[in-house]
């Protein structure tokens, strides 16, 4: 099987790595509009050979699209409508509502299934690419209803190559989740880093930084030309969120502001029960060993 | 030398711990008011022994005060009017100007160092003390020249034992930076593990929570017995630093909400500044190894 890779930074990266490991294909092409990244990732032997955009999707068996997500506005249409009809597509946007209205009514619509893979670290370019940065971990496939079965048992059969399980929503419901569990803390942790930079001395918070500051702090590295087009795409929600988060800031603000003790110890005793989410006892845990597949929807 | 800690939980057990590695005491004797705590202590190997509170400040030569810091106002004068002339205390709390002002007249006050090691978990109890938890971390020392020059060598001495760097600051300013470096970011998690919690289904968040949430929303995993008297004893300037951390959430909100995605974008590349700071690239870094000695003072 040959598989093109559309962006060689950490997703596509390190999706290279651990399907080339799993042995998911023998062939892996690569397509990256940086020269510098496509220089390194032939050095870092993430793929074969580097192809232009129109070669590389042209016999080939699947393209996976690993790009920011305004970068993919642009390209999905070109690639769907460029591809064979045996050519399954599949994408690791973090943002879905935008990219599959795009598409929703491409004659090829069903050969591209949305995915996103809840799985990252805070660097980026091909160098950022880590072996097993999947596994274990959940993605998201978006109205696989519009897919074909074939391109869809592909998509499946690839992402339990990399020992994911899947969660199975609609790209509306993929980006409220999102928009808490990803973009929210994500925004959250850029304006941490932009109060305590504004307000304190750097030299100060460069030798007191703790674990506890570093590890609030970390996603605040994250790079601006993945992040902002995913903020642009889920405004709606990410400002719901943020709106939710700034209200309990304000009210944890308030409970010491206005000495209201009991109200600050029943606020931080609530935020406490994320320890039964983090810790991982939870009756709801994946066996990832059992390839358990979730599915959830609105009806649940 | 005979040590006797007050409070074995995570900050004082893991003292215990490697000031025994380190050879700076012989005798380690321990306070701690709930039984189940002793017992563990003992049954870890983390003292020698336990005492009454009355019993364990006489005929010592360092007592270090690791308990909330609500508690340490009840136990810390009574330590003070209860030792011996040629004994030594410190603390090891997160707050300081409310505690200081306590014994600021008290006539043992010269045997008294009040500290501040940056360093912690967001687990407690004597099962989460560990090794090396200290090591190479930065340590506050506040008001030394109210504290004896015999009892602040030794104080020295034994951060330098656990391998630690120091920064002498006035209380007012420890407060105010620590306020910043770690009781915001302890807020700010405890806010969004509420706000996710809240508007999200919890086995969503479960299944999806990736390394960044897990990372950002760390903190609120910390205990409230804990945390509630730091809030509270440091409440100006936390409430100070809540209200501009949620003056620059509101600011990247409205960056999307209103479509500003060049002001977005500046407020992201702003952010990113934080890594010269988290990844160590710095001209301020301390090399522990030289065990290097810092002042900070409002006049530098």
């Amino acid at each position: 099987m040959k598989v093109t890779i559309i962006g060689l930074g950490l997703i596509g990266g390190s999706l290279a790595k651990d399907l080339r490991l799993a042995k998911f294909a023998d062939e892996f092409i690569g397509i990256e509009t940086s020269e510098v990244h496509a220089q390194q990732a032939l050095e870092l032997g993430l793929v074969d050979r580097i192809e232009s955009l129109e070669a590389g999707i042209k016999d080939t068996d699947l393209i996976i699209i690993a790009i920011p997500v305004d970068k993919e506005l642009e390209v999905l249409p070109v690639v769907l409508s460029g591809i064979d009809k045996n050519t399954t597509v599949t994408d690791m946007g973090s943002t879905k509502k935008v990219i599959t209205s795009l598409v929703d009514n491409h004659p090829n619509r069903k050969q591209f299934i949305p995915a996103h893979p809840m799985s990252g670290t805070e660097y980026s370019g091909p160098h950022a690419a880590v072996e097993g940065l999947f596994k274990g971990k959940i993605t998201i496939v978006c109205d696989h209803e519009s897919s074909g079965p074939q391109h869809l048992a592909l998509i499946e059969k690839m992402f339990q190559a990399l020992e994911m399980n899947i969660a199975y929503m609609s790209s509306d419901e993929q980006d409220h989740s999102t928009a808490y569990v990803s973009h929210l803390p994500h925004a959250a942790a850029f304006a941490l880093a932009n109060a305590v930079q504004d307000k304190e001395d750097r030299n100060i918070i460069f030798d007191l930084a703790s674990g506890g500051f570093r590890s609030t702090v970390r996603l605040a590295k994250s790079s601006c030309s993945m992040w902002k087009p995913i903020f642009e795409q889920n405004d709606q929600y990410v400002v719901d969120s943020l709106d939710e988060y700034i209200r309990h800031l304000q009210q944890f603000r308030d409970s010491i502001k206005n000495k209201h003790f009991d109200e600050l110890e029943k606020l931080i005793i609530s935020a406490n029960k994320i320890r039964t989410i983090l810790d991982g006892d939870h009756p709801h845990f994946i066996k990832n060993e059992e390839k358990i597949i979730k599915l959830y929807t609105k009806q649940q």
